[in-house]
């Protein structure tokens, strides 16, 4: 049965790392005593090794031991091996090269699907989608395909914002993007704020945080779900 | 010899479309009696013809007709034959898929590089660079290739935004997505400010417009350029 805690962030504006979630992460990852980073998302300025030590010192505060998945000689057997994984944030054109190029993505869909705890957070949750074609990244790469696990039935978009009424920019809204999306794509994209995740327990997908999501379905108007919401649309 | 408007925006906040602009296409385009416009990048709520519409109605005001790409038969060669062309704004990975669908990449580059005079604003200037990598535009359809024109020795930001320091939003800068493109890329980019253009004649890039812009280059702090700044890094 799938077990997955998807976040639209690691962080909260003023927060730690992770602080938010670290309650849920206890009962999340509850009977694992290591799980596995994905720290691929992760573009430089930090390497995979202190990006995991960021993870390591969070974790171990709740005595969970973590171990990056860049150290392991074949990342594929390892995931498949993982008491529980979690995937970072970064780059979402990074993330998804570097799991097609270390034959991970196949893998780590069958892990999900077999009930390995998965927590994801921001890059780590677009994945979780059908395709990361709803992600705010920038391609800095060009990754071989945009399809991505698919262990919900629909996309996310990550720090989702709302909207600037007083912006004088004539860039495109998030909601105008997941328009535009819809005219190619006939998914429903989930807006995530950042301070709300989903609790994925087999087939059910409940909105956790304070915050209401925005859902935005194929010719329908968006909606505002509010918390606890089962996202079985 | 290349002539080029590469602009960031088509539209200024309370401005009309191409308004700013138009005491600068009426010289470009001088000698001009039509023009070919690349609607391709307009991804749904306008139709190809409902897009070119509008560009006509602002172009007969200097007295040059507009014809769309989309109506004709042969678009490669009706590229070659172009008195003159310009490349709308919409999402740079629709046009880019566009044009490589269309079999119209190689021969606008070659167009360009004889030069036919090119008015390019938003996804139509990114597509100016070396690569569509510094775009800003949501992944709605998966391109053969990143490359791009190439006709300017650099890549382009266009809606170029600073940082809100006041923001409690969690989500990556402009500034912190083109540091990570350069983590794997060799490029400079040039952020291009709303109301920013460059002008391009030969050899010679000119930024014009009021505005600063800003120039990331890989390894350096990144330069404020003043207005008529020669783009020759």
């Amino acid at each position: 049965m799938k077990n997955l805690l998807i976040a639209s962030t690691s962080t909260l504006h003023n927060g730690g790392y992770l602080d938010y979630l670290l309650p849920e992460l206890k009962e999340h990852f509850k009977g694992c005593s290591e799980i596995i980073f994905i720290p691929y998302a992760r573009p430089g300025g930090v390497s995979h090794d202190d990006y995991t030590a960021k993870v390591k010192a969070v974790f171990s505060t709740i005595n969970i031991a973590v171990k990056g998945l860049h150290e392991f000689k074949n990342p594929s057997e390892a995931i498949l091996n993982a008491k529980g994984i979690f995937t970072g944030g970064g780059n979402t054109f990074l993330l998804v090269s570097q799991l097609y190029k270390n034959n991970c993505m196949t893998v780590l869909k069958q892990a999900l699907e077999n009930g390995t705890p998965y927590l994801g957070t921001s890059a780590g949750s677009n994945i979780c989608g059908i395709s990361m074609q709803t992600t705010n990244d920038m391609p800095i790469i060009y990754p071989p395909s945009f399809e991505t696990l698919g262990v919900i039935p629909f996309n996310l978009n990550p720090h989702y914002l709302d909207p600037d009424t007083n912006s004088t920019h004539m860039g495109e809204t998030r909601e105008t993007r997941i328009k535009e999306f819809h005219q190619f794509n006939n998914l429903s994209v989930l807006g995530l704020r950042e301070g709300s995740w989903l609790d994925v327990k087999g087939d059910s997908i409940v909105l956790k945080g304070a915050l209401t999501a925005r859902l935005f379905q194929p010719n329908k108007e968006p909606l505002e779900l509010p918390a606890e919401s089962k996202m079985n649309f």
